[in-house]
């Protein structure tokens, strides 16, 4: 096996089988996985969920993972945050001619630990292969199966006024560490990547039935996004305390020097949750037995008046309006 | 909304809100995709299975398909011929910047088009954008999820002497198209890809039972890639006769043009299946009632010896070894 990748591991014939059976398949292979066939058999309950995402983030390697660790747990945590534990996940690589083999199976290995760790089985596969200059390295595409566990209704249009906005996690780490990754900003690797599997939290809140109103991570677009979402979706506002939202010292810090506004920022461990108030302070005390909820805060409630918009109280006491973010953030995050 | 892509539309901000609300979200919906979230619930019977599949095809738009109808069918083929009917699917875009709104709209109706064909469901979907030089101006991951309909085994390990390869339609028209339209070849535009929805085709067959033994699409490699596989696999030979495989007349002229072996070219609407002897003649009856399986043909037969191998009888009486490609075929032909 040669050291980089060439346009013939894509073509189907002798380079491609032996990409798939030498370098992929013995790092996946798994007992949900038997062999290697166009489709794999897999078995359902009545109620799943299905959710797909593809990767595409610059550099493939970032201090606290890598493209493999993403592609698992940011899709993972897509059927985690829609209430299902994820079981079966699908991969498709697009392998730009010329990416190292060796960094290739750095990412697989990087797949097959986070695989494990997210107790998901990936069961089937595809690899193409691209013309240099016409791709980014490697690009996948993973889609996950999850079994629903939590079948309450997770939809912003029921809430009430008085429901309280939870953060499961301090903001900006995963957004900060590629930037700096990629641009080769002096921010040191102190700062890491918060990718992580955030099924064992959200599992935490499911047995609070409908106190339970929604979930989403706050990956692209940062929390901004997933607030402004939520209120465009219902017909209430939400209230967020700037004080309140946890945000690493060493994170603020490198936002401010690089003109970023933490809201905005991608995460990739850290999601929203919106809960009845009466259960806010068993939430957190459940989410914080979690190394990834240790900080897990209560940052906002949901308002009648202004709907449709999410207001900030700052730290000085004044009031401003959170957007959608707007033009270009960071592309290539994730 | 603008007429190109801009990076910003995968920032996951406003633009971003706006491609997937007013260009994607309004074509692709339906009722099992009842509304945009991380995940969608679908409904499962104990036995399903899953395949993914990315594609990468240039050029976009060919003689008779382009990239979203291969996403569909390409990807449900996978199931069909895994014996299983596709119900839902799952799209990942990864868009390149500058490319053109009108054309991913074009790529959006023909994935509409080909989903109702098949009648398999879009559920979930994400969409990316990578810098110019960075992607091919569309790929797209498609991950299919179907229920099982045939649970006979498809193990190339149990064919019997004597056992019969049928092939579904004529060979190559896949590749001379999309090879034509990229190099602009003289091939004209007479030369249509045979990219079409399987499944019908493979439903025909479920019902013989154990008497149906295996089935495979003949997507890249071709033929040869196939036959090759399936002797792989097993203990035994295949033995093809070149004078009953089907090619059309003026997809032969152009493969001899351009050097090519219709036996590796890549096929988007042809299956081969392997079957016991005494079904021949009933499949291949029941395979003509459809258009794509008007030319379907028995073309071989397993053999003991020289076991892993496929051997063609050419048109001239002699005998040649048919060997897994080798080097670089057609890049992005699917």
């Amino acid at each position: 096996m040669e050291d980089r990748i060439r346009l013939e591991h894509g073509s189907g014939g002798v380079l491609s089988r032996e990409l798939i059976e030498q370098v992929i398949y013995p790092v996946l292979k798994n007992a949900a996985y038997p062999s290697l066939t166009d489709g794999t058999d897999i078995r359902c309950s009545v109620s799943m969920c299905m959710s797909t995402d593809t990767y595409v983030v610059d550099p493939v390697f970032f201090p606290g993972g890598d493209i493999g660790k993403l592609a698992v747990f940011g899709t993972c945590n897509d059927l985690a945050v829609s209430g299902a534990r994820p079981e079966y996940l699908s991969l498709g690589f697009v392998l730009e001619e010329g990416f190292l083999l060796e960094e290739f199976s750095r990412v697989l290995d990087s797949i097959a630990k986070a695989a494990a760790e997210a107790a998901v089985a990936v069961v089937t596969g595809d690899t193409k292969v691209v013309p240099a200059g016409k791709g980014g390295g490697i690009y996948i595409n993973s889609t996950g199966i999850g079994v629903k566990r939590f079948t309450g209704n997770l939809d912003p249009a029921e809430f009430v006024t008085g429901d309280e906005v939870i953060l499961s996690g301090p903001l900006g780490a995963h957004g900060i560490a590629v930037l700096g990754a990629r641009e080769r900003l002096p921010v040191g690797d102190a700062i890491l990547s918060d990718c992580a599997n955030l099924y064992p939290l959200c599992e935490e809140l499911f047995s609070f039935g409908s106190a339970l109103k929604f979930m989403r991570d706050a990956t692209r677009g940062g929390l901004a996004a997933v607030l402004n979402e939520i209120v465009a979706a219902g017909s209430s506002g939400i209230l967020v305390r700037e004080a309140d939202i946890p945000v690493n010292r060493d994170v603020a810090a490198a936002a401010d020097i690089l003109g970023l506004n933490t809201l905005e920022v991608a995460n990739e461990g850290v999601f929203i949750a919106v809960v009845a108030p009466e259960i806010t302070s068993d939430a957190l005390k459940r989410l914080s037995k979690h190394a990834e909820g240790r900080s897990a805060a209560a940052i906002g409630t949901v308002v009648k008046e202004p709907a449709g918009k999410v207001i900030m109280e700052t730290r000085i006491g004044g009031r401003r309006i959170v957007d959608l973010p707007r033009g270009l953030l960071l592309p290539r995050i994730c």
